[in-house]
């Protein structure tokens, strides 16, 4: 009998749901046990009910796995939730008020102020929040979130900074993929031979979240980073992997080497404890002169590693350099995934007795 | 007979020697003449040499017309310029020399102190630098520029606030169409599907063309514009059309309405001496929150105007909002007619035997 | 008072609906004066009902047309109808019955033993199957169709074969563009960098609707052509224009130069009557190795000619070559419009009070 | 000491070149010992002189060997080919009559009468005519080919029907990937929302290699396939991958479920001889009406299985079907590797002392 802990997915026929699930094939310490998702797939089996767009087949277990009813009742206790907003604001509360740990991609709860929003290697200690929440005094249960696509690349790369520099300002102007739209998402007669300059309620995630993570735990409150922070999100031609033209003010005096090696050498706890998706290097600077791109790097640390390359002095701010990371790997499922890992080494996750 | 001038063009091949002979094609005051390309082009017939990449046919006349050597020997007195940099930097002078207004789209003598770099619309006045050129007083001749195909939309969308506001700061993300490159330029292994986030010299020539042209001519000279400046370019799956990620910071308050009727009333010597290409607009502000997109906006009047979009408040400067522009019309070969069309209506084409 | 016939289109909001609109606008004959989509457009003007998603603005006064529903209760007696199948199935007799002459581009009608399937080119005698329709004999309302948008391209490539050399096999594979799927059609995720080998239904009405177009009208039946006939079709990430390789074995022997000018060569009735959409040229023999091709090609003759190249001998049939045509104008909205000219032509819009 | 055998590699920064790099990093039986490029190649560093085009990184042994000069001098005894036609044409020869083994993936030998056109999964035995070479007899050298990346998924899908059914007409409608033409190969100007109806030379290489391939050995001479042969090939916008349209008439009646056991069950020697690069199914019949695509497919078996779908009548042959196969791997690089090792199983690659 399998010793791994059994997971729910909220959301299991979309673009993230389905890289829960790959993610999850060969996972060491979960197992996909319970897919849910909109009432038109209820009781077909989860290759009937899903589209899917992955290279990779869908694992044998999960493609004759009946959808179920996305209520509580029957599900894990652990549960990864890829839902729209406007679903994950009603069915979240729902599961956390029922016992579940809700690890969420969505945006729904991600800026109410006793909700962790978490990426492991920048503020792990956030997950504190948890105890604060009345459905886990409650019942146990609770939701923990991961950022936006577009904040954490950004939030990986401005981290080492901050830690080391401190950080001032910060302008982002991304090109996003069209996978981050989920499916069928963008129509093809938008995004061919074109460039969207506008996705909705995207730059005001990407600036609020991006502080929220930067910011302070301070007893039962976050304070958010204080640096000034604007974003500019477009869409372009590309499958998967949002890029980034950034450029910041530090506070401190910094050399160009020493930026890099703050890039290059940050590890933080995902690493220590060995989490199984974390990748080795959080974030790796590339030193050819037109690096990073998706098409080439974006698939770097199993799609976990944001790459960082281009730094250079900037004429407004101090300096310019080009962020990349996998939207849908490390900008969602593998996010989440990343996240319930932290839970499960720091005991959220009930009882230890996975591993 | 013709009364219209005649005209040659150098680098009749590439992508922008094809857009001059297609505007040219019905001009009313300038005929192509006498066509100049590489020395594997010479002899042949241009529909020999020229890979057409437009969609318009090539004009019979020009198709049946040989391929020139590029001495000035033989040549036109106007000289229509599209030419690599380094090659610029010999044969223009050498035209010059020779008595042909040079005018020119290549980068090569852009920067030089007593060459012209002219968007009609906004410093005509600079082609007074003319007067000053060696060229010029020893045989007629002089060189005048027009700017790169990513500050030329940049600086459009710009001077009217300059005019009414004043400028502090410009920072610039540009997504660049595969066409700026020339053919064959981009290879489809670099660009399907991918973002490259590097242009060779092009974030340099952004920055200080950007400046040259909102600069001050101050005699002999030209002072350039002092706010702080910064560029990112990157390259995108699209055909034709820049588009690009703009915040600024203005010296004087302004309200969103003014910004736009700034930009929506914006017209300039251009529009009031009627220069055939000059459009009626030189600039328009796109209500809708999703546009200008390249797709659907790049070819607005005829190509010659440039489209804005989403102005909204920037977190770290003032404002941010989206600017479009035909990278190889309004770029490129318009720039360059415009700027002879000015020079005709100046007298600086010798007579005013057009028209 | 505007002496052109008044317009109404059903699927207004639609990509084909929004082509109607675009080709109508300087229409001497016809005048959108009517609009329908489906409920949830009701009551709104069309800017705010349809996403456009054309180059050209929309025309003003369209622009602020209110939306009617879907009933021909204060419908102009001329409609173009341009819906999904199943709808049409319903809609299109509704209108006939009510006297309206409905000029469909929809499927659900074509193949219909008594609804005339025609491309004014090559089976303008069709038409008189209108006779024998009981919604004529009843209201003087009737169907007439257009093909799908992958079999005129064909139909017009071998029309000329078929009348000068007698055709015994076609086969043909298409490459098509994305706008045949209307919007949003085909989703981004699934086209970019990809190509698709299924088009539900698209074969089967490929070959059955290339029978009856090329089919004898006897009494009051179409005996379909008699060749053997095959279709592949494909989608690729296209914009606008379907390209298919098409081999096809003649009943007499054939020069390729002879094949050649009876492409070239052709004309027919809507030359004849000088229509105003029918192109001067409906085929257009192009001598270059690698063409046509969509990016280049698409438009020629304002979108109305199909385009052919690289005849060639074929090891299993006898000639292969490639033929081009626009989707959305020549496969779509212009064969429709093209269709209403020739019934106005002819009498079969009531009264001749145009022009 | 590695018991490996050595490998040189010409042509080796090209796109093919490199996907031999990739293919031999971790090979079993071959290690890269030397590589040749054109002369502005040589003397430089590898990862000096090619521009990587793949995902992984360069080896690191392989970025740090110096590019040799392509003259048989000092080049180990086993040459992978990756050369432009013309100069294979010059260089291959010289290699074999050095003694080298070379394994060509050139078309510039391939239809000589006494060269091996192979895939070995389809004509193992047509090595033999290694042993007629000239340069054999003198110097042990030889010249072996494998197939242009359009004719080797077609004829991995024709040899299941050949074996079984018999064939009498094949026609084949290609949609190749850019990867196919090199590095920088197509322009991104000339495919980015088109279709290219022609690539040079190929549909001859199509057609005349496919009847070598699926030829008898007749003693000292192949007797081509006698079927009819039908290709025309296009380029879409699509990185890798060749998609195919494919229509045959076959000998015997078939149901379809015997065409599809065909293919499923299609084994041959380098399954059986467990060839370290053999795909385990060398064809796959894909069930689901829309597949094969190169998106989701291409990488089946590594990039080494054809995959097969849509099978269905046909009304002008008998069926018709879908093909894809990867074009740099199991269309180039791959089918050179497994060429290898099938010499190397069959003792040609001198003593059997790797392994």
């Amino acid at each position: 009998m399998s010793k791994k802990l059994p997971i729910g997915i909220l959301g299991a026929t979309g673009v993230v749901g389905q890289r829960f699930i790959q993610m999850l094939e060969h996972h060491p310490w979960f197992e996909v046990a319970w897919l849910a998702a909109s009432d038109r797939s209820e009781g077909k089996t989860y290759s009937e009910a899903a589209r899917w767009r992955l290279k990779s087949a869908v694992p044998a277990n999960v493609a004759a796995m009946k959808v179920s009813p996305a209520t509580p009742e029957g599900a894990p206790k652990i549960i990864f939730a890829a839902l729209d907003a406007a679903i994950a604001a009603e069915l979240e509360p729902r599961f956390a008020d029922a016992g579940c740990a809700v690890i969420s991609n969505s945006s729904a709860l991600r800026m109410q102020s006793d909700v962790p929003l978490v990426i492991p290697e920048v503020n792990a200690g956030h997950i504190k929040l948890i105890d604060i929440q009345p459905w886990h005094k409650k019942s146990g249960g609770y939701v923990v979130t991961n950022p936006n696509c577009s904040a954490i690349g950004l939030v990986l790369a401005l981290a080492p900074l901050q830690q080391r520099f401190g950080l001032e300002a910060v302008m982002a102007v991304t090109m996003q993929a069209v996978s981050g739209a989920g499916y069928p998402g963008v129509a093809s007669l938008d995004i061919l031979g074109n460039v969207i300059p506008y996705i909705r309620n995207e730059e005001e995630k990407m600036e609020e979240e991006t502080l929220k993570l930067l910011g302070q735990l301070n007893g039962k409150q976050i304070i958010p980073a204080a640096f000034a922070m604007s974003a500019q999100c477009n869409r372009v031609a590309v499958e998967d992997g949002h890029t980034e033209s950034i450029s910041v003010r530090l506070k401190a005096k910094a050399k160009p080497e020493e930026i890099i090696a703050a890039w290059n050498n940050y590890r933080s706890e995902p690493q220590e404890l060995k989490l199984p998706s974390a990748p080795e290097r959080p974030v790796v600077y590339l030193e050819a002169n037109d690096r990073p791109q998706p098409r080439f790097d974006v698939d770097m640390g199993a799609g976990m590693t944001t790459t960082v390359g281009r730094l250079r002095p900037c004429g407004v701010l101090d300096w310019k350099f080009t962020v990349l990371s996998h939207n849908t790997i490390r900008g969602a499922a593998g996010a989440a995934v990343l996240n319930a890992e932290l839970l499960q080494a720091k005991g959220y996750l009930g009882g230890g007795h996975a591993k």
